[in-house]
């Protein structure tokens, strides 16, 4: 199973007037997280996914966030991240956000597609099947 | 009820590597609407709605978006938001953003509390009653 | 000369936990400015530019901002853009923020590069002459 | 003399549409490269400093990057950072970027006060004197 666990510092422009990270901001890490969890799983550089499996990339179409402590600046923070489902063209990630003292701050999840393009339709983003040599890496 | 329509271009730094809107942007535009439109229903300018209301703040404890068709740099969108449910202290808020041609493009809602601070434990975050001033304001 | 005046207002987001705007959101404010105003004189859609000429882009080689005066969450501001100057493969831009007061917040520049790509060495950004056709409309 | 290097990984998120990182986000890895480099310095939790020497902060008043060469998704860049000059009530930090194989990609300084409110104007940064006990970790 895919999975990754990686630890950063939060910082003063990821906070807002309140003190605490903007809302937003957790999405990003999380999105880097997935990213990162997934290219070492395929064992590809990030700029190379796209190119080697013929992919438009990785949108995400469903994404949600509880959150429960804030963080703030200076946090030391863990976030734990894990493939869990995985369908036929999607796949689920899910992401913890743990505070320094150990804290659940935040869990969310993604459903991420993988993406080919529609010739007819490039506006739109289209499912394409997982390959066989991709899914064992994700969720064997 | 609350509600406000808002028209925007999406700008190429909203923009990712696969030319499409950077997912966590939309929960950015969707903050900026909300608090907008719950400054508008409270005519109260965004900087002194802490203040007026002795609140922390109006954070975010659960947020969700499904993307539907991907929004690119120059796009003009329309997003639509309205307070839906109101609790004892915390309310919810529908955001629906429309690509220019009129498809819907995200879908998403969030969960906000009316938030003071537990001195007890400034880490965390402590709804309190949502003032009746106030609720009728947001959902009649 | 390509000019453009927009004004927009500062949101939550964008601000620290100073209650300001947090700095490096001037140049993205500014880049969308650029986008637009170069967009809007050459009478091209911002996700043409790319195609219609050819080139990799705009890439920024210099900006520069000095702040005399913070913005803050709610604030109506004025951004003023221009050419002031052009090169053979390059152009300058100024800008000046201007918050609602009146009070100039902003003030800075950026040189933009009109880039091709070296194919001998894709990771440089090289510069191409600037056509005619584009020049008049820049900096007549 | 203050000085910090650090390592980071280029994130899908910090780049635009052209690949490359957005520009106005090295000025945010910057400013995270002062705040750490300057606690550190200090001895001080991030979110202490202004508590600790009764300020509003460290404002930027100027700031300017020089882009050499992109960074793209999923390089590692080193970041050097280090105080080079000190006056009453202001420093200048200087950066440099530099991509994994060596080559520099970004330098740049910014000029930060040592701010104070104007009690008799709180829309205006006011720099106060530089204490001597940081002067000392800043630039001996």
């Amino acid at each position: 199973m895919a999975a990754l666990s990686r630890l950063l510092r939060i910082s003063f422009g990821q906070c807002d007037p309140a003190g605490i990270v903007y809302y937003p901001n957790y999405f990003d890490m999380f999105n880097t997280s997935t990213e990162w969890m997934v290219c070492d799983a395929l064992a590809v550089h990030p700029r190379d996914l796209m190119n080697r499996y013929g992919i438009f990339g990785l949108p995400i179409v469903d994404a949600r966030n509880t959150y429960h402590r804030p963080s703030r600046n200076g946090d030391q923070v863990r976030i734990d991240s894990r493939v869990t489902e995985i369908g036929r063209s999607s796949f689920r990630v899910e992401h913890r956000l743990f505070i320094e003292n150990g804290d659940l701050g935040v869990e969310g999840f993604e459903v991420r597609v993988w993406a080919g393009i529609d010739p007819a339709n490039p506006a739109a983003i289209k499912g394409i099947p997982i390959p066989v040599a991709v899914r064992k890496h994700l969720l064997p």
